[in-house]
């Protein structure tokens, strides 16, 4: 075990019992519940021990800062603590652990960065409490209003601004105006690595994505008595647009998934009245997600026409493509040698990549598994991440 | 209006608003809630009202006497009060109100029965809260074992045995041996009478049916990053099997639904790792739902060994064929001049049949909408049921 890996090691051993559930073997690390504020303390005595001051903006965000913030011209790096349900250890956290390690690196290389180094862990990154995944770099930037964001309630009735103990204060321009760049490491959420010689890849694009609800009203009735020629059945155009996504994304090798479905009255005897289920689709242009959509509504709205059914589908949101940085995208890989990959998945680096220079670096992850308890990644890969990380922030302080 | 039809009207309008849902229009009158013990107390009134003394089996069971219960060779009658989630109005109570008003029209016609009458509400027909339908009718005849029935537990984790106050007592061949007959009246759950001239029906048989749970697991994974051809979607298994069930049940003129559906983790952004799925099958012979069982059994195994999901297929309940007392079924028909039908919903008839002779009435439905706040009947053919009833009960209590 070499020297990083086993201080990669001691550093992770220190938050991997944080909210881990005895049962799953995943996580239940909300934004803002007791599992996550013990990790943002643990982030405070991390920096403390290292001699960054750290600063939180109005929004839930925190900050560690090796340099002075006042400085100008900061490199931000950093991720979030807050899981899904049951989630893997890595997704989130490994940036954050990473962060402080590649600060470790080069303070013992004897680097004195020109500009500032930036620690950050963005609040409720996933949505799992509040409903809208980024909601702390959303606010930062300004791209949720306050009023909402502050109303957005979890399952209990708490509002975020109850959450977080204050109204979020919204876009903070100044802030956003002391970074030059932010590089956000991350478990890879796919099997692109696995197998390949490379540990670490750079990010080149977030696919575009969305979800649609697709609500299909049929007539309730009784499942014994009721001839199959007399049935207005919503479960069967339901069933049939689960086949039909997946068929579709398929063919356009693109992604679809439904996997969340709600049935009226869900009962063993009963022909429902109502089945909505939720597609989530993603593409690698946006033509070919509005193409793979309109497909799969086609073949829903032709399947409802057949059963007799209602079919309403509602667009719940839409993310456009997002391109990180090409130049910098392209700078860091040939400064590491890693491959660059697209990702399907939404991160706070899609949200700021608005605003700033903005890359990401992918940490190879064997099973491809995340979102789940079984997500992983070697600590070897993991020390070939801080390094990677520790090269990165080297390389743009030193401009 | 006839005068019966008022009095039908009147005495329905008592309990129309109880445990109905606002929202839906449709009933949540759950076995021992609230909404179902305040309709007891009802029949409690109604009997007192007529002179009627009440006695309760130790299953929960309510009966209601005109003349001696120790008398033997007694007419039994009655349905039950609790409904499916948002279910109709008319399954069940239709056949207790439409008891005593029969008892009302065979007094003020001067009929002094030579046998005692008794009008049952049996508890928990529906199985919606319990999970098992006719427990109360089961426990009664023996069907079910005490044990287990006591501990059956409902969504709250409340058992059988603690919502009854008491463990059930089983079965009860004394109280059994009392009545010479059962004659159930129902409201119909199809369309067999809509436009035909008679508004009443005898049943001839109950299919045999039953309860399949189809369990899929797959591999919970992210949504946005995982390759279609990495999945093992629970998800695609479970939806083919839905349109397999649908496709078999019509190729042999039997009924499959599945209605139910269970879904871990139910989030849009995650495959799921389990969806569980409910079929109700039911045919008119034995063989012909054995094949259909195993013709949907069959085709999702082959899907589950494509989508990489493992199935396992448990029998949760399998009810055979129920033929109603052919001699009373005839007699019955003849005396009120009415159709004979066979039925695909399970009843409490249904469990008494295996004890004692006994027949259902329908009453037409204009629609065949049941198990649904769109169950109707017209207030003239439910006094054409009581007519019919009082007709019955008169023939049956008079030799």
């Amino acid at each position: 075990m070499s020297d990083l890996t086993a201080r990669f090691r001691a550093l992770w051993d220190e938050i991997a019992p944080v909210g881990r559930d005895a049962g799953s073997g995943g996580y239940l690390r909300y934004a803002l519940t007791g599992p996550e504020l013990r990790l943002r303390e643990w982030f405070r005595g991390q920096a403390d021990g290292r001699g960054m001051p750290v600063t939180e903006d109005g929004n839930g965000n925190l900050f560690a800062w090796w340099g002075d913030p006042d400085a100008g011209a900061a490199v931000l790096t950093g991720s979030h603590f807050d899981s899904v349900p049951h989630g893997g250890a890595y997704d989130g956290p490994l940036g954050i652990v990473s962060a402080f390690l590649a600060v470790d690196e080069l303070r013992a290389a004897g680097v004195a960065p020109a500009r500032p180094v930036a620690v950050a862990a963005f609040v409720e990154e996933e949505g799992a409490r509040f409903g809208v995944p980024c909601l702390g770099s959303r606010l930062l930037t300004g791209q949720i209003a306050v009023d909402r964001a502050a109303g957005l309630r979890d399952a209990a009735g708490v509002s975020f601004a109850e959450a977080l103990g204050d109204r979020p204060a919204g876009a903070d321009p100044a802030l956003l105006g002391r970074f030059a760049a932010f590089v956000e490491l991350h478990v890879e959420q796919g099997r692109a690595l696995a197998g390949q010689a490379a540990p670490v890849a750079v990010a080149s694009a977030i696919w575009p994505h969305g979800r649609w609800r697709f609500e299909v009203r049929g007539e309730g009735n009784h499942a014994g008595t009721t001839r199959m020629g007399d049935r207005r059945d919503p479960m069967l155009t339901y069933a049939f647009t689960v086949l039909a996504a997946n068929k579709e994304a398929r063919l356009r090798d693109a992604h679809a998934t439904v996997g969340r479905v709600a049935v009226e009255p869900n009962a063993t005897n009963a022909i429902p009245s109502t089945v909505t289920g939720w597609l989530d689709a993603r593409a690698a242009e946006p033509q070919t997600l509005r193409a793979l959509v309109e497909a799969v509504q086609a073949k829903a709205a032709e399947r409802a026409r057949r059963d007799g059914t209602d079919l309403t589908v509602t667009e719940e949101s839409a993310t456009p493509l997002v391109a990180f940085d090409g130049g910098l995208a392209t700078r860091l890989a040939a400064l590491l040698d890693a491959p660059v990959l697209p990702t399907g998945a939404g991160h706070d680096a899609g949200v700021l990549a608005a605003h700033l220079p903005t890359a990401m670096l992918f940490v190879r992850n064997p099973t491809g598994v995340s979102h789940s308890p079984a997500e992983s990644a070697t600590d070897d890969d993991c020390a070939a991440g801080v390094a990677a990380l520790a090269r990165v922030i080297g390389e743009l302080t030193c401009g």
